[in-house]
């Protein structure tokens, strides 16, 4: 029984009306959601799991659909073969025959209304099949909300081996996720079922290949959502941008006030047709107007500076945002991104010093002035040069990034206390820069 | 005739007594040279090219040899063997066989008085040696004015081969460099000359090896150069030195200006027990200075303060030339110095606009300056956030770095035209770093 290396060929099968969800579109594969359709999210989950070759089985709709992947095929730079499955109405397994004549080697096969973390895939693409045997990713959690329990095909998995599956099934520990590496056993256990009482269904076939042990389950508790009705699509939707809210990196007034708002302003932002770097300018300019309103002086013009200062610092997330859930991320936006951000600090904290200078010309306001600049500068310097080596030390201390800075701007105009918030920024950035050359020196 | 991957042995011969460098110091292998005993500096080299295991044959004042090189391989945690050749005084073929007992496998073959840019040993160690051969890197270069062409023992290359070896011949076309790589044969050679006439040299034993074609050349013009006399040690000496000078991201006044000078205090700051870093610690005490007596104000105090900055800027050389004469680099090094410059930087522009706001208190003044010194922060910043990447990108641009800053600095102060140049430089450095942004953009 010999292991293959798998190929990077992937089926998707796309053939079926989705009637459940017309109201959101003609063809469910193209139906979007945040920003973009349902099948160009499987190819691209995909993609990142390394694919690059795809057969789409279509049906429904199926001019409609050609014409959308022809134009994914050449904006992605991939290859897209469509299959066409005029029994589109009959049960799934129909759709994975069609690939019969074209597909040989271990293959990929997805749903196109299922959305699925790209880990989930990476695990199939690098596991070693046996000859003629299937692979399932089997979701663990029988507890996961974020699926209709009433609908799902639940599967029973003893050491490994898938035992048993079917949707009505008591005795379960897992559910099927629509996520398989398959050979071409699948075709002939599909046959096989057709022939023998006429079952066309994919859970058929699976369940043929159990009877001598060829239908592996590999766990996972990673993210996935099958798309079926305007309930799960509104849980797919909110999975996704929860998804974003937990990133590593975030400090606290990104995490309790800025993420949350931000997610929120993004949801709407990916349906429009605006870029993650033209959202990074346009949160440099708020702050340059925030910057400017500073330096107007007055306690108006300065509580409007630190609220448009506080909204251009949550804005500042969607561009990251926008970026994951269109896959629009970028070296250069993330690098642009980071550039404005400087000099937005700069300039707010110059306004400030000015609005401070224009009440009370004195030396030490803006000794003060210059070291929160200066220090501001240095936190961001410290942590970005040699990447990984001197970031990897001095990561250990407290998250004193731009959100708690901009936040304590804000806190300053607010307050009308803006020379000690400049005093406070210009002790702790420079602190903790001098906290980090200790620790990068011990080592 | 089988290859074979290269162990990491090194067998150094250093039980001569250099009697012609006597007046250097009583044992050889101990002169320093720029703050570092020959014998160090050659394992230092070797060990940058991989070695880590050493087999060193002493001699002359053996004793103190030994001393040395057990306190040296606690030091650099590397295991050194001594191997005493009591007939030190005879030829150096007779070192040589004292490590037969010791070392089998092919093995680096170096002398003490012979110093070398490690690439020279690194093409060896990658090199794949047929049983029963040598091989000699071999300078191609016969005109090298390091090398004394009297004293040298002179090659004659043919397709890859040596033919002959000297130090008398007219007909020859390489030097040899004491590189070798060796295998046993090496011995065999050497005792077969011995019984046959008496012949003890390492010369001798290699043309033997000539004559059935396996004494093999590696051509090479890399740095090397055999420490003989006390000319020969000069040389040596500013060859060190003048290395220092070519660093490819020098700037136009660092090329010109800085490190000329800044290699002459470094020669004489290696022989005192002082770190690089508490020179890059200094440097930033003297911008620090520097920037004082800016603020102070008054021509007198300005002219004193720019000629303490670009003294700073100069001194702020040796802290890399040291490390790299003393094998002390490291990646904390190199950020602490760029974090201390960014604070010299900022530190010196400030000075400069306080020093002009006490003339003219002025709301251009306060933004030229404010200008001034966040493009320069931005400047490298942008250079060194995303190191690889933007890095590649932009560096088409022009070399403006922290030397023609510090010297316009200079410049205004010696001028006492201080608010042109805080223009200038938040012009350049703002312009620059637009261009910046545009360039790793487009891509």
């Amino acid at each position: 029984m010999a292991t293959e290396v798998i190929g990077r060929k992937c089926l998707i099968i796309a053939a079926g009306d989705g009637s459940r969800l017309r109201q959101k579109g003609d063809s469910k594969p193209l139906i979007p959601i945040l920003g973009i359709p349902l099948i160009e999210r499987v190819i691209r989950s995909a993609m990142e799991a390394g694919v690059d070759e795809f057969y789409v089985v279509i049906g429904w709709q199926s001019d409609l659909v050609r014409d959308f992947l022809e134009r994914l095929a050449k904006r992605l730079a991939i290859q897209i073969t469509p299959l066409v499955n005029e029994d589109w109405e009959k049960e799934n397994g129909l759709s994975v025959l069609k690939a019969r004549d074209v597909l040989q080697e271990p293959f990929l096969l997805l749903m196109a209304d299922h959305l699925f973390d790209p880990e989930l895939v990476r695990t199939l693409t690098t596991h070693s099949l046996p000859d003629g045997e299937v692979a399932l990713v089997v979701d663990s959690d029988i507890h996961n909300p974020l699926i209709d329990m009433d609908d799902v095909t639940r599967v029973r998995v003893k050491n490994g081996k898938i035992c048993d599956i079917g949707k009505g099934m008591t005795d379960f520990n897992g559910l099927d996720t629509g996520i398989f590496l398959c050979s071409s056993a699948i075709f002939e256990a599909l046959e096989q079922n057709r022939e023998k009482d006429g079952d066309t269904t994919l859970s058929g076939a699976i369940r043929v290949l159990t009877e001598d042990g060829r239908a592996n389950a590999i766990a996972s508790n990673s993210f996935w959502i099958d798309i079926d009705d305007p309930a799960a699509f509104k849980r797919a939707e909110k999975a996704l941008l929860d998804r974003l809210r937990d990133k590593p990196t975030d400090g606290p007034v990104s995490r309790y006030l800025n993420r949350p708002l931000s997610v929120m302003f993004s949801r709407h932002l990916v349906k429009l047709n605006i870029t993650p770097n033209q959202i990074s300018l346009f949160s440099f300019l708020f702050s340059l107007v925030a910057a400017g309103l500073f330096m107007m002086g007055g306690y108006i013009s300065l509580l409007i500076g630190g609220v448009l200062a506080q909204f251009a610092s949550i804005v500042d997330g969607c561009d990251g945002e926008v970026a994951r859930l269109k896959y629009q991320s970028s070296d250069f936006g993330g690098w642009f991104d980071a550039v404005l951000d400087r000099y937005a600090d700069a300039f707010l904290l110059f306004g400030l010093t000015w609005h401070v200078l224009a009440i009370e010309a004195n030396g030490w306001v803006l000794f003060t002035g210059f070291m929160a600049i200066i220090g501001s500068f240095m936190l961001s310097y410290t942590a970005d040069k040699y990447d990984n080596l001197m970031r990897e030390r001095i990561k250990s201390g407290l998250r004193m990034g731009r959100d708690v800075r901009v936040f304590l701007i804000f806190l300053g105009a607010a307050t009308n206390m803006v020379f000690p918030v400049l005093v406070v920024i210009a002790v702790v950035m420079n602190v903790e820069t001098m906290r980090r050359v200790r620790v990068a020196c011990i080592g």
